[in-house]
Protein backbone atom coordinates (compact mmCIF):
# COMPACT_ATOMS: atom_id res chain seq x y z
CA UNK A 1 0.00 0.00 0.00
CA UNK A 2 0.73 3.58 -0.26
CA UNK A 3 3.20 5.17 1.91
CA UNK A 4 2.92 8.77 3.12
CA UNK A 5 6.05 11.03 4.56
CA UNK A 6 5.75 13.92 7.01
CA UNK A 7 8.45 16.19 8.06
CA UNK A 8 9.35 17.29 11.36
CA UNK A 9 12.30 19.29 13.14
CA UNK A 10 13.71 18.29 16.10
CA UNK A 11 13.42 21.01 19.25
CA UNK A 12 14.91 21.14 22.43
CA UNK A 13 11.58 19.67 24.14
CA UNK A 14 12.28 16.45 21.68
CA UNK A 15 16.22 15.73 23.31
CA UNK A 16 17.68 14.46 26.31
CA UNK A 17 20.80 14.66 28.34
CA UNK A 18 22.65 12.06 25.99
CA UNK A 19 22.14 14.96 23.57
CA UNK A 20 19.97 13.23 21.03
CA UNK A 21 16.09 12.56 21.11
CA UNK A 22 14.61 10.87 23.57
CA UNK A 23 13.46 7.11 22.72
CA UNK A 24 10.22 7.68 24.05
CA UNK A 25 9.70 10.68 21.77
CA UNK A 26 10.24 8.95 18.66
CA UNK A 27 6.83 7.37 19.46
CA UNK A 28 5.07 10.81 19.47
CA UNK A 29 7.01 11.60 15.44
CA UNK A 30 5.16 7.90 14.72
CA UNK A 31 1.40 8.66 15.94
CA UNK A 32 2.22 12.03 13.87
CA UNK A 33 3.09 10.38 10.58
CA UNK A 34 0.20 7.28 11.16
CA UNK A 35 -2.74 10.66 11.81
CA UNK A 36 -1.04 12.11 8.73
CA UNK A 37 -1.53 9.17 6.72
CA UNK A 38 -4.92 8.33 7.81
CA UNK A 39 -5.91 12.09 7.03
CA UNK A 40 -4.22 11.71 3.76
CA UNK A 41 -6.42 9.01 3.24
CA UNK A 42 -9.75 10.72 3.98
CA UNK A 43 -9.72 9.01 7.82
CA UNK A 44 -9.94 12.10 10.09
CA UNK A 45 -9.02 10.72 13.64
CA UNK A 46 -10.29 13.71 15.44
CA UNK A 47 -13.73 13.14 13.51
CA UNK A 48 -14.06 9.50 14.49
CA UNK A 49 -12.78 10.46 18.08
CA UNK A 50 -15.90 12.28 18.89
CA UNK A 51 -18.48 9.74 17.64
CA UNK A 52 -16.57 7.46 20.39
CA UNK A 53 -14.58 5.33 18.04
CA UNK A 54 -10.48 5.11 18.58
CA UNK A 55 -7.35 3.60 17.65
CA UNK A 56 -5.04 2.76 20.69
CA UNK A 57 -1.81 1.60 20.10
CA UNK A 58 -1.78 -2.52 21.43
CA UNK A 59 1.31 -3.32 20.20
CA UNK A 60 4.65 -1.79 19.24
CA UNK A 61 8.18 -3.36 18.06
CA UNK A 62 10.77 -0.37 17.27
CA UNK A 63 14.66 -0.57 16.49
CA UNK A 64 16.29 2.36 17.04
CA UNK A 65 19.20 2.54 14.25
CA UNK A 66 21.01 6.31 14.57
CA UNK A 67 20.07 8.97 16.79
CA UNK A 68 18.50 12.01 15.91
CA UNK A 69 19.70 15.03 17.33
CA UNK A 70 18.74 18.72 18.17
CA UNK A 71 18.44 20.91 14.77
CA UNK A 72 17.94 17.79 12.53
CA UNK A 73 15.54 17.62 9.94
CA UNK A 74 14.18 14.11 9.98
CA UNK A 75 11.47 12.47 7.54
CA UNK A 76 8.70 10.27 9.46
CA UNK A 77 6.99 7.24 6.33
CA UNK A 78 4.11 5.44 7.76
CA UNK A 79 2.32 2.67 5.64
CA UNK A 80 -0.43 -0.03 6.74
CA UNK A 81 1.30 -3.69 6.20
CA UNK A 82 -2.20 -5.43 6.46
CA UNK A 83 -6.23 -4.10 7.71
CA UNK A 84 -7.12 -7.30 10.31
CA UNK A 85 -10.56 -7.16 11.09
CA UNK A 86 -10.61 -5.22 14.13
CA UNK A 87 -6.80 -4.24 13.75
CA UNK A 88 -4.53 -1.76 11.79
CA UNK A 89 -0.53 -2.95 11.27
CA UNK A 90 1.65 -0.07 10.24
CA UNK A 91 4.69 0.21 9.24
CA UNK A 92 7.23 3.52 9.61
CA UNK A 93 10.59 4.28 9.22
CA UNK A 94 12.42 7.83 10.83
CA UNK A 95 15.30 8.54 8.51
CA UNK A 96 17.34 11.78 8.38
CA UNK A 97 17.56 11.88 4.38
CA UNK A 98 20.05 8.66 3.51
CA UNK A 99 20.47 7.74 7.25
CA UNK A 100 17.72 5.69 8.54
CA UNK A 101 16.93 6.40 12.44
CA UNK A 102 14.42 4.04 13.67
CA UNK A 103 12.13 1.24 12.07
CA UNK A 104 8.51 0.91 13.56
CA UNK A 105 6.23 -1.69 13.23
CA UNK A 106 2.44 -0.49 15.33
CA UNK A 107 -0.74 -2.16 15.76
CA UNK A 108 -3.92 -0.36 16.17
CA UNK A 109 -6.67 -1.85 17.99
CA UNK A 110 -10.38 -0.29 16.72
CA UNK A 111 -12.00 0.16 19.94
CA UNK A 112 -15.68 2.38 21.05
CA UNK A 113 -15.35 4.64 23.71
CA UNK A 114 -17.80 5.65 25.96
CA UNK A 115 -16.71 8.77 28.55
CA UNK A 116 -19.48 8.97 31.04
CA UNK A 117 -18.73 11.71 32.97
CA UNK A 118 -15.26 12.09 33.00
CA UNK A 119 -14.79 8.94 34.63
CA UNK A 120 -12.31 6.44 33.16
CA UNK A 121 -13.29 5.09 30.02
CA UNK A 122 -14.89 2.18 28.62
CA UNK A 123 -13.35 0.79 25.96
CA UNK A 124 -15.31 -2.07 23.73
CA UNK A 125 -13.01 -3.60 20.90
CA UNK A 126 -15.08 -3.54 18.04
CA UNK A 127 -14.88 -4.19 13.70
CA UNK A 128 -13.50 -1.60 12.09
CA UNK A 129 -16.15 0.25 10.08
CA UNK A 130 -16.67 -0.03 6.39
CA UNK A 131 -16.53 3.34 5.85
CA UNK A 132 -12.89 3.63 7.06
CA UNK A 133 -11.73 0.23 6.07
CA UNK A 134 -12.50 1.63 2.31
CA UNK A 135 -10.81 4.88 3.21
CA UNK A 136 -7.54 3.24 4.27
CA UNK A 137 -7.63 0.43 1.36
CA UNK A 138 -7.70 3.21 -1.52
CA UNK A 139 -5.07 3.48 -3.64
CA UNK B 1 -0.60 28.38 55.34
CA UNK B 2 0.56 24.89 55.59
CA UNK B 3 3.83 23.92 53.30
CA UNK B 4 4.30 20.24 52.04
CA UNK B 5 7.10 18.69 50.53
CA UNK B 6 7.56 16.38 48.47
CA UNK B 7 10.49 14.42 46.75
CA UNK B 8 11.45 13.83 43.18
CA UNK B 9 14.34 11.95 40.98
CA UNK B 10 15.35 13.73 38.18
CA UNK B 11 15.37 11.21 35.36
CA UNK B 12 16.39 10.52 31.63
CA UNK B 13 13.11 11.89 30.46
CA UNK B 14 12.94 14.92 32.26
CA UNK B 15 16.62 16.29 30.83
CA UNK B 16 17.16 18.11 27.39
CA UNK B 17 20.37 18.26 25.10
CA UNK B 18 21.82 20.89 27.98
CA UNK B 19 21.99 18.48 30.08
CA UNK B 20 19.66 19.91 32.31
CA UNK B 21 15.80 19.54 33.35
CA UNK B 22 13.98 21.12 29.77
CA UNK B 23 11.92 24.26 31.31
CA UNK B 24 8.29 22.86 30.54
CA UNK B 25 9.21 19.45 32.84
CA UNK B 26 9.39 21.60 35.81
CA UNK B 27 5.56 22.32 35.21
CA UNK B 28 5.01 18.26 35.85
CA UNK B 29 6.93 18.76 39.13
CA UNK B 30 4.93 21.37 40.31
CA UNK B 31 1.55 19.76 39.10
CA UNK B 32 2.68 16.89 41.63
CA UNK B 33 3.30 18.98 44.30
CA UNK B 34 -0.14 20.86 43.77
CA UNK B 35 -1.69 17.39 43.77
CA UNK B 36 -0.68 15.64 46.92
CA UNK B 37 -0.90 18.91 48.59
CA UNK B 38 -4.34 18.84 48.27
CA UNK B 39 -4.42 14.74 48.77
CA UNK B 40 -2.69 15.80 52.18
CA UNK B 41 -5.41 18.19 52.61
CA UNK B 42 -7.90 15.29 52.23
CA UNK B 43 -8.90 16.37 48.70
CA UNK B 44 -8.35 13.76 46.26
CA UNK B 45 -8.35 15.17 42.62
CA UNK B 46 -8.66 12.70 40.96
CA UNK B 47 -12.15 11.55 42.75
CA UNK B 48 -13.30 15.57 42.05
CA UNK B 49 -12.80 15.11 38.78
CA UNK B 50 -14.82 11.69 38.21
CA UNK B 51 -17.21 14.22 39.63
CA UNK B 52 -16.49 16.76 37.02
CA UNK B 53 -15.24 19.56 39.02
CA UNK B 54 -11.80 20.26 37.75
CA UNK B 55 -8.83 22.78 38.30
CA UNK B 56 -6.71 24.34 34.94
CA UNK B 57 -4.04 26.50 35.84
CA UNK B 58 -5.00 29.83 34.21
CA UNK B 59 -1.96 31.31 35.16
CA UNK B 60 2.10 30.40 36.13
CA UNK B 61 5.05 32.45 36.53
CA UNK B 62 8.14 30.86 37.35
CA UNK B 63 11.40 32.00 38.10
CA UNK B 64 14.34 29.46 37.17
CA UNK B 65 17.56 30.58 39.56
CA UNK B 66 19.26 26.81 38.94
CA UNK B 67 19.67 24.13 36.71
CA UNK B 68 18.30 20.77 38.11
CA UNK B 69 20.71 17.65 36.58
CA UNK B 70 20.05 14.09 35.78
CA UNK B 71 20.84 12.03 38.60
CA UNK B 72 19.51 15.11 41.25
CA UNK B 73 17.29 14.41 43.97
CA UNK B 74 14.87 17.38 44.51
CA UNK B 75 12.59 18.88 46.54
CA UNK B 76 9.08 20.63 45.77
CA UNK B 77 7.62 22.69 48.46
CA UNK B 78 4.21 23.76 47.62
CA UNK B 79 1.52 25.91 49.83
CA UNK B 80 -1.12 28.26 48.65
CA UNK B 81 -1.40 31.81 49.52
CA UNK B 82 -4.83 32.33 49.08
CA UNK B 83 -8.22 31.31 48.68
CA UNK B 84 -10.27 33.30 46.03
CA UNK B 85 -14.29 33.04 45.47
CA UNK B 86 -13.39 30.11 42.30
CA UNK B 87 -9.41 30.61 42.10
CA UNK B 88 -6.77 28.88 44.29
CA UNK B 89 -3.24 30.58 44.86
CA UNK B 90 -0.01 28.48 44.99
CA UNK B 91 3.24 29.45 45.81
CA UNK B 92 6.02 26.77 45.10
CA UNK B 93 9.77 26.30 45.61
CA UNK B 94 11.68 23.45 44.03
CA UNK B 95 15.00 22.93 45.58
CA UNK B 96 17.93 20.69 45.68
CA UNK B 97 18.74 20.36 49.60
CA UNK B 98 20.03 23.99 50.01
CA UNK B 99 20.42 25.61 46.41
CA UNK B 100 16.95 27.49 45.23
CA UNK B 101 16.29 25.98 41.38
CA UNK B 102 12.85 27.73 40.72
CA UNK B 103 10.12 29.35 42.66
CA UNK B 104 6.52 29.58 40.98
CA UNK B 105 3.00 31.04 41.52
CA UNK B 106 0.41 29.62 39.94
CA UNK B 107 -3.64 30.48 39.92
CA UNK B 108 -6.04 27.77 39.63
CA UNK B 109 -9.83 28.24 38.29
CA UNK B 110 -12.43 26.35 39.83
CA UNK B 111 -14.67 24.62 36.72
CA UNK B 112 -17.09 21.97 36.31
CA UNK B 113 -16.77 19.86 33.00
CA UNK B 114 -19.10 18.04 30.60
CA UNK B 115 -18.01 15.36 28.89
CA UNK B 116 -20.83 14.06 26.06
CA UNK B 117 -19.28 11.25 24.12
CA UNK B 118 -15.59 12.23 24.50
CA UNK B 119 -16.40 15.57 22.37
CA UNK B 120 -14.26 18.82 22.91
CA UNK B 121 -15.31 19.62 26.94
CA UNK B 122 -17.42 22.55 28.00
CA UNK B 123 -15.99 24.31 31.09
CA UNK B 124 -17.72 26.53 33.06
CA UNK B 125 -16.23 28.68 35.90
CA UNK B 126 -17.56 27.92 39.37
CA UNK B 127 -17.44 28.71 43.03
CA UNK B 128 -15.09 26.14 44.97
CA UNK B 129 -17.33 23.58 47.02
CA UNK B 130 -17.50 24.19 50.48
CA UNK B 131 -16.10 20.88 51.41
CA UNK B 132 -13.00 21.79 49.42
CA UNK B 133 -12.70 25.15 50.37
CA UNK B 134 -12.51 23.78 54.18
CA UNK B 135 -10.13 21.29 53.68
CA UNK B 136 -7.68 23.68 51.76
CA UNK B 137 -7.79 26.00 54.63
CA UNK B 138 -7.60 23.31 57.58
CA UNK B 139 -4.06 23.95 59.10
CA UNK C 1 9.91 44.80 16.39
CA UNK C 2 8.41 41.89 13.61
CA UNK C 3 6.49 39.54 14.78
CA UNK C 4 6.71 36.31 13.48
CA UNK C 5 3.80 33.49 13.00
CA UNK C 6 4.22 29.41 13.17
CA UNK C 7 1.33 27.01 12.95
CA UNK C 8 1.20 24.04 14.64
CA UNK C 9 -1.51 20.99 14.85
CA UNK C 10 -2.33 19.01 18.23
CA UNK C 11 -1.95 15.59 18.45
CA UNK C 12 -2.63 13.52 21.11
CA UNK C 13 0.64 13.71 22.59
CA UNK C 14 -0.23 17.51 23.12
CA UNK C 15 -3.20 16.75 25.57
CA UNK C 16 -4.19 15.32 28.90
CA UNK C 17 -7.06 13.61 30.25
CA UNK C 18 -8.72 16.98 29.96
CA UNK C 19 -9.42 16.41 27.05
CA UNK C 20 -7.40 19.65 26.38
CA UNK C 21 -3.61 20.41 25.74
CA UNK C 22 -1.74 19.68 29.27
CA UNK C 23 -0.68 23.28 30.79
CA UNK C 24 3.46 22.43 30.04
CA UNK C 25 2.94 21.48 26.55
CA UNK C 26 1.78 25.15 25.52
CA UNK C 27 5.70 25.99 26.76
CA UNK C 28 7.28 23.60 23.83
CA UNK C 29 5.17 25.35 21.29
CA UNK C 30 6.48 28.65 22.73
CA UNK C 31 10.10 27.41 22.40
CA UNK C 32 9.59 26.28 18.87
CA UNK C 33 7.94 29.74 18.15
CA UNK C 34 11.26 31.48 19.55
CA UNK C 35 13.52 28.91 17.81
CA UNK C 36 12.03 29.38 14.23
CA UNK C 37 11.72 33.70 15.06
CA UNK C 38 15.56 33.60 15.70
CA UNK C 39 15.80 31.31 12.56
CA UNK C 40 13.95 33.99 10.64
CA UNK C 41 16.47 36.50 11.61
CA UNK C 42 19.61 34.76 10.87
CA UNK C 43 20.39 33.33 13.81
CA UNK C 44 20.77 29.75 13.74
CA UNK C 45 20.52 28.43 17.78
CA UNK C 46 21.53 25.04 16.61
CA UNK C 47 24.64 26.33 15.81
CA UNK C 48 25.41 28.63 18.83
CA UNK C 49 25.14 25.72 21.02
CA UNK C 50 27.85 23.84 19.12
CA UNK C 51 29.42 27.00 19.58
CA UNK C 52 28.65 26.54 23.79
CA UNK C 53 26.73 29.56 23.52
CA UNK C 54 23.21 29.15 24.89
CA UNK C 55 19.21 30.45 26.17
CA UNK C 56 18.27 29.38 28.47
CA UNK C 57 14.64 30.59 30.24
CA UNK C 58 15.17 32.43 33.13
CA UNK C 59 11.44 33.75 33.81
CA UNK C 60 8.28 32.91 32.14
CA UNK C 61 4.79 34.33 32.69
CA UNK C 62 1.77 32.79 31.13
CA UNK C 63 -1.99 33.56 31.21
CA UNK C 64 -4.43 30.87 29.86
CA UNK C 65 -7.08 32.14 28.22
CA UNK C 66 -8.88 29.02 26.49
CA UNK C 67 -7.84 25.80 25.60
CA UNK C 68 -6.52 24.19 23.23
CA UNK C 69 -8.35 20.87 21.71
CA UNK C 70 -7.14 17.67 20.04
CA UNK C 71 -6.98 18.40 16.36
CA UNK C 72 -6.74 21.70 16.80
CA UNK C 73 -4.46 24.25 14.42
CA UNK C 74 -3.22 27.19 16.29
CA UNK C 75 -0.56 29.62 15.65
CA UNK C 76 2.48 30.56 17.96
CA UNK C 77 2.91 34.48 17.25
CA UNK C 78 6.25 35.76 19.02
CA UNK C 79 8.35 39.15 19.19
CA UNK C 80 10.81 40.34 21.09
CA UNK C 81 9.75 43.15 23.32
CA UNK C 82 13.51 44.33 24.28
CA UNK C 83 17.08 43.55 23.97
CA UNK C 84 19.07 43.56 27.44
CA UNK C 85 22.51 43.04 27.67
CA UNK C 86 22.83 39.56 28.82
CA UNK C 87 18.74 38.90 28.57
CA UNK C 88 16.50 38.77 25.49
CA UNK C 89 12.63 39.17 26.32
CA UNK C 90 9.83 37.72 24.14
CA UNK C 91 6.38 38.17 24.04
CA UNK C 92 3.97 35.43 22.17
CA UNK C 93 0.28 34.65 21.81
CA UNK C 94 -1.00 31.27 21.41
CA UNK C 95 -4.51 32.08 19.14
CA UNK C 96 -7.03 29.53 16.93
CA UNK C 97 -7.52 32.05 14.44
CA UNK C 98 -9.50 34.46 16.36
CA UNK C 99 -9.44 32.83 19.79
CA UNK C 100 -6.81 33.80 21.95
CA UNK C 101 -5.71 31.00 23.54
CA UNK C 102 -2.55 32.03 25.72
CA UNK C 103 -0.15 35.15 26.31
CA UNK C 104 3.37 34.31 27.48
CA UNK C 105 6.45 36.43 28.66
CA UNK C 106 9.66 34.55 28.48
CA UNK C 107 13.36 35.97 29.64
CA UNK C 108 15.85 34.47 28.07
CA UNK C 109 19.17 34.64 29.34
CA UNK C 110 22.65 34.31 27.00
CA UNK C 111 25.21 32.05 28.83
CA UNK C 112 28.31 30.19 28.12
CA UNK C 113 28.47 26.65 28.21
CA UNK C 114 31.04 24.25 28.91
CA UNK C 115 30.37 20.00 28.80
CA UNK C 116 33.29 17.97 29.63
CA UNK C 117 33.17 14.48 28.58
CA UNK C 118 29.52 14.56 29.97
CA UNK C 119 30.04 15.76 32.99
CA UNK C 120 27.37 18.29 34.33
CA UNK C 121 27.35 21.34 32.56
CA UNK C 122 29.13 24.85 33.73
CA UNK C 123 27.13 28.23 32.94
CA UNK C 124 28.58 31.77 32.78
CA UNK C 125 26.24 34.16 31.91
CA UNK C 126 28.19 36.56 29.01
CA UNK C 127 27.08 39.49 26.89
CA UNK C 128 25.04 38.82 23.52
CA UNK C 129 27.08 38.42 21.28
CA UNK C 130 27.09 41.61 18.61
CA UNK C 131 26.72 39.31 15.58
CA UNK C 132 23.45 37.77 17.28
CA UNK C 133 22.40 41.30 19.02
CA UNK C 134 22.26 42.88 15.28
CA UNK C 135 20.65 39.84 13.51
CA UNK C 136 17.99 39.41 16.26
CA UNK C 137 17.09 43.56 15.84
CA UNK C 138 16.91 43.74 12.18
CA UNK C 139 13.47 44.95 10.69
CA UNK D 1 17.52 -13.39 37.75
CA UNK D 2 15.91 -11.06 40.63
CA UNK D 3 13.09 -8.76 39.88
CA UNK D 4 12.75 -5.25 41.47
CA UNK D 5 9.64 -3.78 41.51
CA UNK D 6 8.71 0.18 41.76
CA UNK D 7 5.79 1.92 42.24
CA UNK D 8 4.49 5.23 39.99
CA UNK D 9 1.61 7.58 40.66
CA UNK D 10 0.05 8.57 37.53
CA UNK D 11 -0.35 12.20 37.25
CA UNK D 12 -2.14 14.47 34.84
CA UNK D 13 0.91 14.69 32.69
CA UNK D 14 1.18 11.17 31.81
CA UNK D 15 -2.48 11.38 30.30
CA UNK D 16 -3.80 12.28 27.16
CA UNK D 17 -7.12 13.27 25.53
CA UNK D 18 -8.64 9.48 25.84
CA UNK D 19 -8.49 9.66 29.52
CA UNK D 20 -5.64 7.21 29.80
CA UNK D 21 -1.64 7.07 29.93
CA UNK D 22 -0.57 8.11 26.75
CA UNK D 23 1.25 5.00 24.76
CA UNK D 24 4.75 6.62 24.58
CA UNK D 25 5.03 7.98 28.49
CA UNK D 26 4.84 3.78 29.82
CA UNK D 27 8.65 4.40 28.01
CA UNK D 28 9.13 6.53 30.94
CA UNK D 29 8.06 4.20 33.28
CA UNK D 30 10.02 1.49 32.08
CA UNK D 31 13.36 4.03 31.95
CA UNK D 32 12.86 4.77 35.25
CA UNK D 33 12.38 0.75 36.43
CA UNK D 34 15.51 -0.07 34.83
CA UNK D 35 17.51 3.04 36.28
CA UNK D 36 16.19 1.99 39.82
CA UNK D 37 16.89 -2.10 39.01
CA UNK D 38 20.75 -1.15 38.04
CA UNK D 39 21.21 1.46 41.22
CA UNK D 40 19.98 -1.78 43.51
CA UNK D 41 22.50 -3.99 41.97
CA UNK D 42 24.97 -1.52 42.59
CA UNK D 43 25.63 0.32 39.08
CA UNK D 44 24.60 4.24 39.04
CA UNK D 45 23.80 5.21 35.65
CA UNK D 46 24.29 8.92 36.72
CA UNK D 47 27.62 8.06 37.58
CA UNK D 48 28.65 6.01 34.17
CA UNK D 49 26.94 8.81 32.28
CA UNK D 50 29.75 11.15 33.63
CA UNK D 51 32.26 9.02 32.76
CA UNK D 52 31.19 9.09 29.20
CA UNK D 53 29.33 5.10 29.28
CA UNK D 54 26.10 4.60 28.65
CA UNK D 55 23.08 2.63 27.70
CA UNK D 56 20.84 3.39 24.45
CA UNK D 57 17.58 1.60 23.87
CA UNK D 58 18.24 -0.33 20.81
CA UNK D 59 15.22 -2.03 20.63
CA UNK D 60 11.86 -2.13 22.19
CA UNK D 61 8.81 -4.22 21.85
CA UNK D 62 5.76 -3.58 24.21
CA UNK D 63 2.15 -5.19 24.23
CA UNK D 64 -0.27 -2.62 25.86
CA UNK D 65 -3.07 -5.05 27.83
CA UNK D 66 -4.82 -2.57 29.53
CA UNK D 67 -4.83 1.34 29.87
CA UNK D 68 -3.63 3.16 33.02
CA UNK D 69 -6.04 6.13 33.98
CA UNK D 70 -5.19 9.53 35.79
CA UNK D 71 -4.43 8.44 39.45
CA UNK D 72 -3.56 5.10 39.13
CA UNK D 73 -1.33 3.36 41.32
CA UNK D 74 0.87 1.20 39.15
CA UNK D 75 3.43 -0.89 39.54
CA UNK D 76 6.84 -1.16 37.41
CA UNK D 77 8.56 -4.61 37.63
CA UNK D 78 12.38 -5.01 35.65
CA UNK D 79 14.69 -8.37 35.71
CA UNK D 80 17.12 -8.79 33.26
CA UNK D 81 16.89 -11.66 30.79
CA UNK D 82 20.38 -12.07 29.57
CA UNK D 83 23.37 -10.08 29.17
CA UNK D 84 25.51 -10.36 25.95
CA UNK D 85 28.87 -8.57 25.32
CA UNK D 86 27.72 -5.64 24.64
CA UNK D 87 23.96 -5.76 25.56
CA UNK D 88 21.68 -6.01 28.08
CA UNK D 89 18.21 -7.55 27.73
CA UNK D 90 15.08 -6.49 29.84
CA UNK D 91 11.99 -7.89 30.50
CA UNK D 92 9.65 -5.70 32.12
CA UNK D 93 5.98 -5.71 33.42
CA UNK D 94 3.43 -2.61 34.83
CA UNK D 95 0.78 -3.29 36.65
CA UNK D 96 -2.14 -2.33 38.48
CA UNK D 97 -2.43 -4.85 41.14
CA UNK D 98 -3.67 -7.97 39.61
CA UNK D 99 -4.42 -5.91 35.78
CA UNK D 100 -1.38 -6.67 33.72
CA UNK D 101 -1.25 -3.58 31.62
CA UNK D 102 1.84 -3.84 29.74
CA UNK D 103 4.55 -6.13 29.15
CA UNK D 104 8.06 -4.82 27.30
CA UNK D 105 11.08 -6.59 26.04
CA UNK D 106 13.98 -3.73 25.80
CA UNK D 107 17.86 -4.41 24.40
CA UNK D 108 20.65 -1.87 25.85
CA UNK D 109 23.90 -1.15 23.88
CA UNK D 110 26.66 -0.16 26.04
CA UNK D 111 28.25 2.78 24.43
CA UNK D 112 31.19 4.86 25.18
CA UNK D 113 30.37 8.44 24.05
CA UNK D 114 32.22 11.37 23.72
CA UNK D 115 31.25 14.96 23.61
CA UNK D 116 33.19 17.89 22.49
CA UNK D 117 32.00 20.90 23.70
CA UNK D 118 27.90 20.33 22.73
CA UNK D 119 28.27 19.50 19.39
CA UNK D 120 26.52 16.25 18.57
CA UNK D 121 27.82 13.31 20.49
CA UNK D 122 30.15 10.42 18.95
CA UNK D 123 29.27 7.06 19.98
CA UNK D 124 30.94 3.63 19.87
CA UNK D 125 29.63 0.43 21.08
CA UNK D 126 31.93 -1.11 23.87
CA UNK D 127 32.12 -4.37 25.67
CA UNK D 128 30.15 -3.72 29.14
CA UNK D 129 32.86 -3.08 31.72
CA UNK D 130 33.30 -6.10 34.01
CA UNK D 131 32.39 -4.14 36.85
CA UNK D 132 29.16 -3.56 36.02
CA UNK D 133 29.04 -6.98 34.35
CA UNK D 134 29.33 -8.67 37.73
CA UNK D 135 26.71 -6.25 39.47
CA UNK D 136 23.86 -6.40 37.42
CA UNK D 137 24.49 -10.62 37.46
CA UNK D 138 24.24 -10.69 41.05
CA UNK D 139 21.60 -12.09 42.71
Amino acid sequence: MKEFCIEKKVYYHDTDAGGIVYYANYLKYLEEGRSEYCLKQGVDLVEYMRQGIVFPVVRLEIDYKNSARYGDTIQVKSRIEKLGNASVYFVQEIRRGEALLAVAKTVWACVSMSIVSASPSLMRPQKIPDAIRQKLLTE
